[in-house]
């Protein structure tokens, strides 16, 4: 926040400057996703990877933008998708307004930012952009496809994941090198660094949805185990139980039939086969490999500011 | 269709092919609704204008392709907004598959068309088709805006037809001349013949909904009135009314209260009131508008399509 603090107050005036139309309905809705406290990571991972890189000039203020809006776009989709009422704490979009206009201001918002990046004027930051778009929907419709199936290997849930997540985290950070102009080790070790992070970031965020903490986030906790989702703590516990809760976890999630006491019994599976806990451990595991995949570049201001958001990323579950 | 046979087949390829994911429920999902009839008239557009610019060279092939997919993407959203069940006499993929893969396909769909054209390398066509994507979806807010409002002036619902249906029209026509680098008044012209086609083309629609030849198309008669949707019909005959007539008309359309015998009396007005006439009256203007539009440009072939495609979005209200 230090490093980027100054960069991040224009994206902000950038954002409000461009959710603007002839139909008020869509800066309404926008500003209320956009407003309700995103932690703004993704924009702020653009601006500290041009840092990183060197890059001295304004690029990277439109470009973060870009970023924030394809990541809203997908927020008030996955919010008519999952039927959710509330985030970080507020009613949703699709409560408020109803899931019309938030597919519509969704695909607004899209479209905002490959204006905003036809402006700018790179086929690259285009193609970089273009690209993990169309892999974060694969992303949804594979998690549509595996939804309920208790028994995917952990390996397609970890695709899904790199699809939905982390491709936005990686984008957002090989731009920076992009519009650096920095070349294609550099971009890879962005990219790379990007779509461990944002493993990470999943996978605790998976493993904070059956913690006591979501409540402090104004998140309610369960959410993805009534929704049915298939999560990696779940998937831990699925392996390590008995028939009988192998059984359990079936129909909860994979029939979604549950009934009082069953978030509860979850719960205590989870703790038993320690399944939070090393989701946990796994999560490291992708954050180790986003800070060794920074040794390329030199140290300094800039690097530790993103060694840092990893850290915080993984600390966030304590 | 005789003038771009050969291309549009290698434009049904191209769709086929990009189409593919690892998600195998979206070839599945956009198969369906991409297979099921649909007359690619915008992809015939663009390599129509190319044509007419006397353009040789592949690129057409790609970017109508691209075209079709946004237009795909938008039905597949609109289907969702509007809760239809049938599309050209088909059950809708929301129906099919629900709501969530069809906002995901949609969404899929969008991003591939800009990776084909990221691909194809041009940030002019970049530009026009991510501007019409954008205004498509201001055109569909501003129509969620304006629903159940029997007293928009007519120039406000024209606005929104401009939008939600002209625009793609426009850019399809428009990216001909970019493609053959034609300079900015062949493009104008051909983005003004799409505009205006485009109007045309949704008056059309407008009028076919009240009219007994929607079943002949595997289309349900009064779907527009069901929903309370205000179209050119609806605001002639309530402008033309009397007092009840106009309580009717808020009611039905207004409150959406209706009951049995309501579409009847309301086709009733409709003739009355030279209603259904004269929308198409209004879509004729456009129609010659379109036909002007092209007189900057040679006589031949490809002009007396572009003509005839104005011809048949008329005539086929008869």
């Amino acid at each position: 926040m230090q490093l980027v603090g100054d960069d991040l107050i224009k994206v902000n005036h950038t954002i409000l400057d461009r959710m603007h139309s002839r139909a008020p309905l869509i800066p309404q809705l926008a500003g209320h996703i956009i407003a309700s406290g995103g932690k703004r990571l993704r924009p702020m991972l653009t601006l500290a990877t041009t840092r990183l890189c060197g890059y001295v000039g304004e690029r990277q203020i439109g470009l973060a933008a870009a970023v924030e809006f394809i990541h809203t776009a997908s927020l008030l989709h996955d919010d008519v998708v999952d039927e959710s009422n509330l985030r970080r704490g507020d009613a949703t979009a699709n409560v408020l307004w109803g899931n019309q206009p938030s597919v519509l201001v969704g695909d607004f918002l899209f479209s905002r930012a490959f204006q905003i990046m036809v402006q700018d004027g790179s086929l690259e930051v285009l193609r970089v952009l273009a690209n993990a778009s169309a892999v974060i929907s694969e992303g949804e419709v594979m998690q549509l496809e595996t939804l309920n199936n208790v028994g995917i290997p952990e390996e397609k849930y970890l695709d899904v994941v790199a699809a939905k997540t982390a491709a936005l985290f990686a984008a957002a950070c090989r731009i920076g090198a992009v519009i650096a102009g920095r070349g294609a080790v550099e971009e890879d070790a962005l990219e790379a660094f990007g779509r461990n992070l944002g493993i990470a970031f999943q996978l605790v965020d998976d493993t904070l949805d059956y913690s006591a903490q979501q409540a402090t986030l104004g998140k309610t906790v369960g959410d993805d185990f009534r929704e049915g989702k298939v999560t990696l703590p779940v998937l831990l516990a699925y392996r390590r139980g008995d028939e009988d809760e192998r059984a359990f976890w079936s129909r909860c999630i994979g029939k979604c039939e549950q009934k009082d006491g069953d978030l509860d019994h979850a719960m205590a599976l989870l703790q038993r086969h320690d399944a939070l806990h090393d989701s946990i451990e796994r999560a490291r595991h992708y954050g180790a490999m986003a800070r060794d995949g920074l040794g390329i570049f030199p140290d300094g201001e800039a690097k530790r500011a993103l060694v840092d958001v990893v850290d915080f990323c993984i600390e966030r579950a304590y």
